[in-house]
């Protein structure tokens, strides 16, 4: 990356960071003159009153936007009231699922062609798996990109929290740090199970790619879970040469968008709220950020394998923050 | 919990969301007026030019700060270099482990004695499940608060990553949202991990007690990863009364530091920073927001399993944010 694009990368980072909290103080809502340090034109407040002890009808009122939430909401003896997280202009935050401050505007500036050339036995491995991997994925789906993207999502959310939980584990077994690696890859993980969400939008899946993901998701685990702890060098080359693949796959689905293939639909609602896209996106701007995620998680795995090919562990350099 | 104490908690959330980043909005550094601004005494600045392509020699003079990255940074084709996080005095942030905005006042009003009363079988069950755990472990530990501290935590933080874990994959494989639960249940972990983090600190782990972490945490993944996909509501609620037992167990630890049995030695760096405490803490202050984080994980628990004996989804009730 250029300096520029660093610098881009972090400003969509601050603001990820940054926004949804700059108006959230706590101190009195009312106080706030929102029109002159607004940063983007979108921003949420947090809305203390919404946690006030349950009971009062003007919460319950709030409360029943909420996407997720729009049945009674179970009783706490436990103290826990649902905090409600508000638009701009006070209607409900919808999402459960994710909040405003795990959102963030895309760096669409990635290499797409960037590749990891095998060299050594280990990365020639982890090719020819990934390639290998793709010839029955390819003749199955062909053009029918919707239906490729939402099974490759639902295995892309694998490798993350696999990698992340190992280490968790590992970090508590030998009483040490992590480097900040097991939130770089659970983030990941969460990341790829957004574009899942996204995708869910705009096509239910049939009871086959059900079925499907039900024996995928069985053997990927064990098989990524063994990988993972025999070698997680190796694991992470393979993970980097599989995004390498989904940035292919999503070149592809951008073409056939762009030659009239594919209807080019409305971005779906979760979408332009996750990477805070202009209310008039498509589905191009949406596979166009996701793209851009896949590129970051090519280039994180890959460093990470890289660290590990140098003899390093992990922990001994830190993890990249929010990189996605 | 009362309004007041909401409040407060509340208050404690908004500085840990609101403060890292309110001065690191992606303008010029040096026009923001700290002084007028500020919330809280300690508080950090993200510093840009630490992003700025490897290789110019102040920025390695930064980085040679961060406690575990005092070796050559690995070099990355892959664009990644690492973000240098800074202190108010420009110096670098200490910690790769755990970043500024992760950090928290805990709320200490909580209910030590709070206790979910077992009345169903499954109640009993989980009820009498830890108590026959418990002989056990206070025949072992007895008064060695440290070591039974210590290896509590490694067990304490497997919970949170195998509930989160499988949420995750039952997402994926439904594909249906979370409600937040996924994110609630892996914060959970994390604070866990940091609890161990901080006694490590204080105290070095013997080879024996490496042994028992060993086989512990083999045994208990594999049972809690079993209960949870049979019954998640009697999973959560074995760890909501593992949880009482927690509180339990500090609140003895704390008498002994009153009485003078055990030492109070001051408070480790970590701790300082993670929870926010005054420079001067001690390992009492320290006691003091763990047990009250066990507490809110306790009230996080019983109420997860409350919500699933009322026959709903966890998905169906949006999970607590940011309590620990
Ligand atoms: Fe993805
Ligand atoms: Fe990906
Ligand atoms: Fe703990
Ligand atoms: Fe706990």
């Amino acid at each position: 990356m250029s300096h520029h694009q660093v610098t881009a990368k972090l400003s969509a980072l601050f603001m990820r960071r940054v926004s949804p909290r700059f108006f959230s103080a706590p101190v009195n809502r009312t106080s706030l003159d929102v029109s002159t340090t607004m940063l983007r034109p979108t921003f949420w407040v947090r809305n203390l009153s919404g946690l006030a002890p349950a009971g009062k009808p003007e919460e319950k009122k709030e409360s029943s936007d909420v996407k997720q939430n729009n049945k009674a909401i179970v009783s706490s003896y436990w103290g826990i009231s649902p905090s409600t997280v508000t638009n701009e202009d006070g209607s409900a935050w919808k999402w459960n699922c994710f909040r405003p401050w795990e959102t963030y505007k895309a760096d669409l500036s990635i290499d797409v062609k960037k590749h990891h050339n095998p060299v050594k036995f280990m990365d020639k491995f982890a090719y020819w798996t990934v390639q290998a991997l793709k010839v029955p994925t390819t003749l199955f789906f062909q053009r029918r990109h919707m239906c490729h993207a939402m099974l490759l999502e639902t295995v892309a959310a694998v490798p993350g929290m696999v990698g992340g939980m190992l280490l968790h584990f590992k970090s508590l077994r030998k009483f040490e740090q992590s480097g900040g690696w097991i939130k770089a890859l659970l983030e990941e993980a969460e990341n790829e199970r957004m574009h899942l969400m996204t995708f869910l939008e705009i096509a239910q899946p049939q009871w086959y790619e059900r079925a499907i993901v039900f024996a995928v998701q069985g053997v990927f685990f064990n098989a990524y879970f063994v990988a993972y702890l025999a070698s997680p060098k190796l694991a992470h080359r393979i993970v980097g040469y599989l995004e390498e693949e989904a940035v292919i796959s999503y070149t592809e689905f951008l073409k056939d968008l762009d030659n009239g293939t594919m209807e080019n639909v409305p971005a779906p609602a979760i979408a332009i709220d996750y990477w805070r896209l202009p209310a008039d996106s498509t589905l191009r701007d949406v596979v166009m950020v996701i793209r851009a995620d896949e590129a970051h998680h090519r280039d994180l795995n890959h460093y990470a394998s890289d660290i590990q090919c140098q003899g390093l562990e992990l922990k001994e350099a830190p993890a990249p923050i929010g990189y996605h």
